[in-house]
This record gives structure tokens, C-alpha cells and sequence, in this order.
């Protein structure tokens, strides 16, 4: 009904997550109507972040930089590691302000169902971190508290049994069956601070 | 706490309607996570939409052709005109199928509250349309059943009346206070059928 380029733009929009086809469209419209203040600069961040924003190669962060500016931040304790299963929990972490070392981001979790074995996550780098030239002191294990996230804290438990570090995991304030980017900060922080060994 | 294009990418995205700024940031990892397949697409057709669409210069809809797809439709009866506030209120009418004439799109609505007046509207060039070389039979009103969209039909219907034109509106079947993006296709079809004299 409108031009092939309009709807082609409406399609892509409402494959993002909280867009129907409806929204889309309001979106499209409110794109087009704001020409310069918007869609432009929408198009041109689309085209930095596509260009500029890269996989850390060392925690699996998301930045344009590499290593990412939490592992390069000398402020950040290296000795201690907390392990996401995603960059959205890890933003999560971040946003509450509550955590100062730094992170692995295993990039998924463990799921039989969905097919997902050990060789899909990062978890050889996390082994190489740990067994590396720079001692780490602790593990912290921030997967979500749902079947998948426990099952993977296990799993990545039993791959650090021969490090002999300390391996801990967040504290059950996070609620059963809950994800980390839905908390409030209070409760991320809480958690943080009554973690004990697994 | 991200790297800076991803901020800037996030921000631009909570400013499109229907996305807050935790939608935003699901959205924007949504797009890092799917790069080939989302991210490059949408940017380009963000670009391809930024280049090629433009108004059309006859009623105002948006189009990559000047005149649009509809104007230039030698289908369509160029006798009948339906006044639209917004292309958003034109791709209604499109997506319930049952008009066959063609357009006039306002841009808007009279306000005195927020300072829009007559010439803030497409109402010269619908005058000219009217009283151009191809006969307007029938100017059908259909702005939104709201306080702004009937001080603006009755507007255009002291201006149209020299013109000696039927001038019609949707019927009453219109929820009032209503808007038109947002009724089903059977209402909008019935609002048509039922058009009356202003």
C-alpha cells in the first residue's frame, strides 16, 4: 500500500523485540516525519555499531574496542571473574553499579532441548583466563536462575574443580525463575553481596 | 556503560514511539546479535526510505514516485476526493480496501492551542486540485472524529463551497473522540458507505 522501500522498513522494524506490525508502521511514519533529527542519525548509529562495535575477544563483550573497556579498565579488579550467560545481563550488572572486577559472557547456556552443548559457549576461554598469566582469585557464577542458567553453573563448576579458585554464585535473592535484566538494582546488588560457594 | 555507539544506537531507538529505554536496549542487542540479518538490512533500508521517499506533490502521501502510485493509478476515479489529516489516517483506508478515488492529505489539523493555522494545512493545494483541469465530482472529509479534526472539516468546507462541489463526511459510525488509525476495517468501510452532506 505504500511504497516497496516503506514497506520494506516496516517489515524490519517489526521484527524487533516490542514492535507488531502496527507499531512498525507508527514507527516508520515517525521515522519519515523526522527526517534529519532522526531517521538519518538512527541509520548512520546502525551503520557505527555495524562497523565499529566488535566481540571482546577476551570477556565476549560488546564494544569498539578490543579488549572492551572493562577489561582494559586498570581499576577493575582482574582477579575476580563473574561469568553472564549474555552482554544484556552483563549491562544489567552495570547498570546496578554493584560489581567492580570484571566478566566472561558465555554467550548462551546449556539446553538439551534447544541443542546447545558446552562447544556452543565460551567456556575454554573462561578455562584459558583462569589458567592464564593473570591470577584469578574468584569465580563468580551470575547465570540466570532458571533450569538451563543452574544446569550450566554446574556445569562450569565442575570445569573449575581442577583450578582450585573459589567458585561462587549469586545469592538467592535473584527470585526463581527470574532474569538478571529484570531486576532492580537493590536486589542484583543484594545478591551480590551474600554469594557463597556452590 | 557500553561502548558509545552502542549508547547513541539505543537513545536514537527509545525516541521511536513504543520503545522505552529498557525496550530500546533489548532492541539494540536484538540488532548486535543478528548483524547480517537484521541490523545491515534495516540500516540500508533506513537509507534507501531517507533517499527515495518523498511527498508527493499532488496529495501529500509519501512515496519513492512523484506523483505517488496512487495518483498516478489510472484505475482510481480522480473525481473523488478523500481529505486525510496524515498518511497514517491514508494508509488506514488503504489497509480496509474500500476506496477508489484518491487522496488529499492535510499534514495536520487547525489548532489554536498549539498554534496551527490555515496555513499550516496542504488546503491551498487542494483547492487547486479542485478547481484544477481534471473535475473533482466529490470531496469526501474524512479527518478524525476529534475537536480539531471537525473544526478543520468545517474549515474546509467554507473554503470548498465556492467551488459548488458535493462535499461529503465519513457517517457516524466513527467512535467520536476516536482516531482513524485505529478502528477495524468494517467500521472504516461502513463510515464510507454511510457518508452524508456536510
Amino acid at each position: 500500500m505504500a511504497g516497496a522501500e516503506i514497506e520494506r522498513l516496516i517489515q524490519l522494524l517489526a521484527r524487533l523485540p516490542g514492535l507488531g506490525p502496527r507499531s512498525a508502521r507508527r514507527a516508520a511514519l515517525h521515522l519519515l516525519n523526522k527526517r534529519d533529527a532522526l531517521l538519518q542519525p538512527l541509520a548512520q548509529a546502525m551503520r557505527d555499531v555495524a562497523d565499529g562495535v566488535r566481540r571482546c575477544s577476551v570477556c565476549g563483550n560488546l564494544d569498539s574496542h578490543d579488549p572492551c573497556h572493562i577489561c582494559s579498565d586498570t581499576r577493575r579488579d582482574p582477579a575476580l571473574l563473574c561469568v553472564v550467560e549474555s552482554v544484556a545481563d552483563l549491562w544489567a550488572l552495570e547498570r546496578a553499579g554493584v560489581f567492580r572486577g570484571r566478566y566472561h559472557v558465555l554467550g548462551g547456556t546449556l539446553s538439551a532441548l534447544d541443542g546447545r552443548g558446552p562447544a556452543d559457549l565460551n567456556v575454554d576461554t573462561l578455562l584459558a583466563r583462569v589458567g592464564g598469566a593473570s591470577p584469578v582469585r574468584e569465580v563468580i557464577i551470575a547465570t540466570n536462575a532458571t533450569v538451563e542458567g543452574q544446569t550450566t553453573a554446574h556445569y562450569i563448576t565442575d570445569r573449575l574443580a581442577p583450578a582450585q579458585i573459589s567458585v561462587t554464585r549469586l545469592a538467592h535473592g535473584v527470585p526463581v525463575g527470574g532474569e538478571l535484566d529484570y531486576l532492580d538494582d537493590g536486589t542484583l546488588g543484594a545478591a551480590l553481596k551474600a554469594r557463597r560457594p556452590l
